[in-house]
């Protein structure tokens, strides 16, 4: 998947949460080890989630899982011990059993990472399910 | 608890594993992340059940967990990226619904660590449950 | 160290942080992996030092660095995914290069666990150093 | 980057480790978290080095970084808590300032996940500086 280009995240759900790095996150370079990145990527997601009216807790309860099955991410500069960084989350134009969402990790207006991922939806028996339609729109 | 004194160790089941310091688990001071030494317990602790006849795996299939109810943690020197350190796990004499662990981390004959876990057994309620006896001695 | 008793902890500097339960920090039992308690209670600490007027940040580039020397945890009811919980961190009497912290941790009013570390100054040599005194109290 | 096709990787530098997945890794889902999958990608990559006479400790002393610049990820089966894994590594012609590395994570023969990082060398003060040869071929 190429980079989301403007006009198609206009008018699409997105998110903006801040997050600050952990000591316990960051690496003897003294930045933020590259695999903290997913985890921050997860916090957006879930937090978009919610926003369209569904608490992931929920959405499990409810038997429906939701899988990353690929994750793409470009570091272009350091995220430091104790910064306050935005990760922006946008929900992609998806549809079936999958969810795409583009994300930029910012620290006060310098782009940090990009990335992406599908998440693709199934049962707890692990077979495919119609993502629901609330978190496509 | 106390440490461990040597009379109560002898003839007690135990195990000594070997682990690698991975980088994620360095910090910017350049060593091991204090928080990662409880994994690093859980991991010895968990190969001394296998060798005890349990995989711990199996235990929770069967409906038995094992939560850890309090642990201490004393950090004598720092274990560095890329270090061969080893974890020693000795059972503690344990009753009813308790099981006691103590650890010994070292590098190349250096202690690095001590420590001493109290894990208590319950089944999928949340409830109460004795340990399997093959597990206390 | 018993734990603190309310006498002890009047007028001591303390703070509560705000945390959520990220998904990655949650095991297959479905609640916080008992080695992300350590993570959380750092996040206090260091919320603390910033109250008390010395980002941990800048204190390291100085030179200073705070060790962990000694970490004890009770675990008491388990934390969920998603759950917003609060860490109370406060100042125990410290003196010379210790500092000992001790640790509430609730949801909703519900204790879930309590912890004490003692942190050891240091200099980047590694040698003891006293305790900046504006950390103290 | 498309996948490596055979008649690139023939001959290349390569290297298979096994991991054991830890219970920490393992998220409610009773899987590894898939921010897990780069430390295991780093494990396999480091001993890599390790092979090619270069361990990574040493480069870091040495005044030299690897830093990750780009990492994609497939997750097509799970890995469950206490199996023990294969990480393959391998080195993609790369020359420059740059490496490329491809990886494949199996589980008893079955394909978990593949994975291709780019790492970008540079100095202390975060300049571009070229790959040490021995690392290439």
């Amino acid at each position: 998947m190429s980079a989301p280009r403007r006009f198609e995240t206009e008018g699409r759900p997105e998110i903006t949460v801040r997050v600050r790095v952990r000591y316990a996150e960051c690496d003897p370079m003294n930045v933020a080890h590259h695999s903290v990145y997913p985890v921050w990527l997860e916090i957006a997601r879930t937090e978009l989630l919610r926003e369209q009216g569904l608490a992931y807790r929920d959405l499990e309860a409810s038997g429906v899982l939701l899988v990353v099955a690929r994750m793409n991410l470009r570091y272009k500069k350091p995220a430091l011990y104790d910064d306050e960084i935005t990760v922006r989350c946008i929900v992609l134009p998806s549809a079936g059993v999958k969810i795409e969402h583009a994300y930029e990790v910012h620290r006060e207006g310098v782009l940090l990472a990009t990335a992406e991922t599908t998440l693709v939806c199934v049962d707890k028996t692990g077979k495919m399910h119609p993502v629901p339609a609330s978190l496509l729109e």
